[in-house]
């Protein structure tokens, strides 16, 4: 199913489908037409049966779309009926508020354990996640299998950290720290850069004064 | 100098020359040419011209780019030499985080007040900013020239806040609501969707499984 290269700008499309299928599927919408989606995502109709071509079409043009049925398949293209170990490492404001978002959402992500070199912070816990030592993460990730290291740390210690996973089994790492990373290929990252959004953010309203 | 259409690509490209140059900057490195930061960036050199082509090209082939000048001119562009104001609505853990993150960063953007629907958090403050009810918002962006909205609520009731803000005058909302925002063109939305940069994660780690 997924032999062709699908491209970075479909992927990215996915999450977004995936978001509305879930409140139409929750708003009780069986079936729905690729125009109608078109009308509520505002991309056209021709966009989406271009993006779901790329996986074989999940239905016939014409008669639309099962909704439960196109939401499923696209969750399963973006892996979100597996289940995914995670780790938090830098267990700041920012970390504690990634941990509180995702704990209890039953979405197949799970935090196992935070990492810190704070020692104030070992034994304590993020709603029921324990926070450990740092110099603990290779062991634990090891042990446990972790697939996704969440990173946030300051810029100056990513790399290290980075390093230190680089030839572990992990499988992602979701990187917040202010710097792109150099990791071997088996390990992907997808970076969240905020302070980049937000001065994209100024860059529109400057442009848009001018 | 900004007429033509920057297409966004290149815009999205500008934050991560200002973080290198900046990095450069402080190392005390004064020149750089386009394919020492081709070689450390990991784009070609010939991107980074055509980049910098779009703004005039800040310097002359050859002889290297001011690496401060060109630190600066793309903060100007980015609107990084002016002021804003910033306000967050939704002090739960995530917009406590972010207060936490750009307080005392000094970097032009300030958090004057947060506003939230919990009476426990009234007159409760976030480092120095104060949490005030949600009722006073509009008040609060009008009397206080409000640039940026920065928007952490449930998906339920973001559309509510953005439609309260419609017809005001804050000129951006950086959205961490889990929903497309419908605004007036003169208001710039920046989303960050967390769930949909996990799901990217997700998909990545299963097609490279294939």
């Amino acid at each position: 199913m997924q032999d062709r290269e699908i491209s970075q700008a479909v992927i990215g499309r996915l999450p977004r489908y995936y978001r509305y299928l879930r409140d139409l599927k929750e708003a009780g919408k069986e079936r729905i037409s690729s125009q109608e989606l078109s009308s509520i995502m505002k991309v056209t109709a021709s966009q989406i049966r271009q993006d779901f071509n790329n996986f074989g079409g999940f239905g016939q043009q014409g008669y639309g779309y099962n909704t439960e049925y196109l939401y499923e398949e696209i969750g399963k293209i973006l892996g979100l009926d597996q289940h995914h170990s995670m780790v938090l490492v830098g267990a700041g404001n920012l970390g504690q508020a990634l941990v509180h978002y995702f704990v209890n959402k039953q979405n197949g992500f799970d935090f196992l354990c935070a990492f810190d070199i704070d020692p104030k912070l070992f034994g304590q816990t993020i709603g029921t996640v324990p926070i450990r030592p740092l110099e603990e993460l290779r062991t634990f990730v090891d042990d446990n299998r972790i697939d996704i290291v969440v990173l946030t740390v300051p810029k100056s210690e990513a790399e290290g950290i980075a390093q230190t996973l680089a030839d572990s089994n992990i499988r992602a790492i979701w990187n917040f720290a202010h710097v792109d990373l150099d990791l071997p290929k088996h390990i992907q990252v997808e970076n969240v850069h905020l302070q980049d959004s937000l001065m994209k953010l100024s860059y529109s309203i400057h442009k848009y004064e001018n």
